[in-house]
């Protein structure tokens, strides 16, 4: 084992910290990477304060992180994928079972024996997994990614979680030329939404209750912007969708989108709102339209996200901070303060000196 | 216009009585149709009832019944399709404009100018539609299906909306050989559901809160009966089920049976609880499953259904009554207490002299 500094919450309510944490040895298929850049995801605040509890406690001391990217600094003797001084990525996962029908259908996401990039039991060293607010981590070579040369390393960090939950969807419903997608929220999710659905060719509606988000959305790659609180502006669009990706992870009226979906169309939840959604079972009957969810991807999948990503020059786009600031950019990221996700360029770690 | 003996409700709150009734003399594509039986469907309760007057509110005096079986008697001069004597169906519609998106597409239920069979607007009339609890009705030929000659009539009624309801979202899903999938409820809709998944080849699965109805779920074709308030048996099942159809109208735990899905499984709703579902978004999310409806089907799909009746002898069972019980039947229909739909004999039509 060797250490390494890193960023911890001690509990619940502490703030994040500077922390020394240990890392493994490098075992024959293991991949160790110099952490350059780190997304700020809504789920990092979530397990820091303990709120997903119900469906998965958090462990003291959790370091979050899980849209790391970094440059190889080491590999194991049975590595053939990555040699030292590649640039790579890293999700949230680090490992699964490999044989289940899940990992053989290249679902990882979807294994019941996945290990996730923190707080998930780390069967190498019998504590939970520490994640990416830390200048390296070590993970098995099947979960590290490709990152295409020519993209921003701060822009690409969001693309493991953001990018591939937005993407993975959008491809799975068959967006492309000719059809009309919506994206409800213009967040860290919503905006990669935009900018997938856009260079996947379609016609693409930003609905959002902002109306002085509309400029933004066009930029981002929108043909049009809805202000979802108009009734009449949304009634236009009735019957019109093929494809809907829902980002907002708040309370929201599903029916008055469902409504908007033409015969078969399909709305794809990436946002967990904190209840239940109400749903008119008429919404779905009229129209045999469709509710759904999606979670991340696969690694195959991830990696062809990514290396889409090269070929149409798609990042995030960022807000570089120091890890310094992580604990005033939570705050920031509960009030939406953000265009469209922070990204913690991980070489601030260097000045601290953890005890 | 023609004089025809029904049964008809002159208010929310009367009680179905004899009636008489204009029909129209056949336009060169009608069918006049002597209806031999007609099913009843909990839809008929609900608009003799104004009970989806939100949906639509019901003209008085209604005459309801879609779910109609009987004898050609005359057509007009451009009919190809049907002669005299010929046994025919009719189902939900009677017309639509034939020209729309969802019409090429064969989907005529979700054509925007959908003639249903009763407490529609009628254009040749100028009143509203009215349906099948009568001795005799005009169709335009569009809409009137061939019945196969094997079945029995009673039987078939019900095919033309409960048969449909059912069969179109199990095909739509590719329900097969080799696929495991649950029906939830077992009524009128539930139990031709079983039916058609067994005659599918698929692994069925009956949910049911009555423990007595097991026996008989298995006669229809399940192959294993699941009581749903039994967590434990509940759980046995998760995340194993392909497809699973739910009929119930009543409010209910959807997320219990989301949870039963395997990756990309579906659930389709066919029945409309009154009030919403409510629908956590990681029941979606995890596992990539999916919330669906389903409306009846277009002609084509229609009559593709009754030819698969026919080839695997497929009918409702039923419960036959005259129509003079037709008001003690709703009062049952409430209280399900009815194996599996009622179907009415409209040869006891013949014994009422309305004014």
């Amino acid at each position: 084992m060797y250490k390494a500094k890193a960023y911890s919450a001690a509990s619940a309510t502490s703030p994040l910290t500077a922390d020394t944490i240990e890392r493994r040895d490098l075992t024959e298929n293991d991949v160790q990477i110099e952490i350059l850049f780190c997304g700020i995801c809504h789920s990092d605040l979530h397990t820091v304060r303990d709120e997903w509890s119900s469906f998965m406690s958090t462990v003291y001391p959790v370091v979050p992180g899980h849209e790391i990217v970094g440059r190889v600094t080491e590999v194991g003797s049975a590595v053939t994928k990555f040699k030292p001084d590649d640039i790579v990525g890293v999700g949230c996962m680090v490992d699964s079972d490999g044989t289940c029908p899940q990992c053989k259908a290249g679902f990882e996401q979807f294994c019941p024996n996945v290990t996730l990039t923190y707080n998930s039991p780390d069967k190498h060293l019998g504590r939970v997994t520490y994640g990416g607010y830390s200048e390296s981590v070590v993970v098995d070579q099947r979960f590290v990614l490709r990152v295409p040369p020519n993209l921003d390393l701060a822009g690409v960090a969001p693309l493991l979680c953001a990018g591939i939950t937005t993407y993975s969807p959008l491809r799975y419903h068959g967006v492309t030329k000719g059809k009309k997608v919506g994206v409800v929220g213009l967040g860290g999710l919503g905006h990669m939404g935009v900018k997938f659905a856009h260079a996947l060719g379609a016609h693409v509606v930003v609905f959002t209750t902002s109306p002085d988000k509309k400029e933004d959305a066009l930029r981002l790659g929108a043909d049009e912007v809805v202000v979802s609180r108009n009734a009449d502006e949304m009634q236009k669009h009735a019957g019109s969708f093929d494809f809907i990706l829902d980002t907002v992870a708040a309370v929201h009226d599903i029916n008055a989108y469902l409504n908007l979906l033409s015969r078969d169309g399909n709305i794809t939840l990436v946002g967990a709102p904190p209840k239940p959604l109400e749903v008119a079972a008429f919404s779905l009957i009229m129209g045999r339209r469709n509710l759904s969810g999606s979670n991340i991807g696969g690694i195959a999948e991830t990696q062809e996200m990514l290396d889409f990503c090269g070929e149409h020059n798609i990042t995030a786009d960022v807000e570089v901070i120091p890890i310094q600031k992580v604990n005033e950019a939570y705050d920031r990221l509960l009030k939406s303060d953000v265009k469209y996700r922070f990204s913690i360029d991980m070489s601030s770690m260097k000045s601290e000196s953890p005890r």
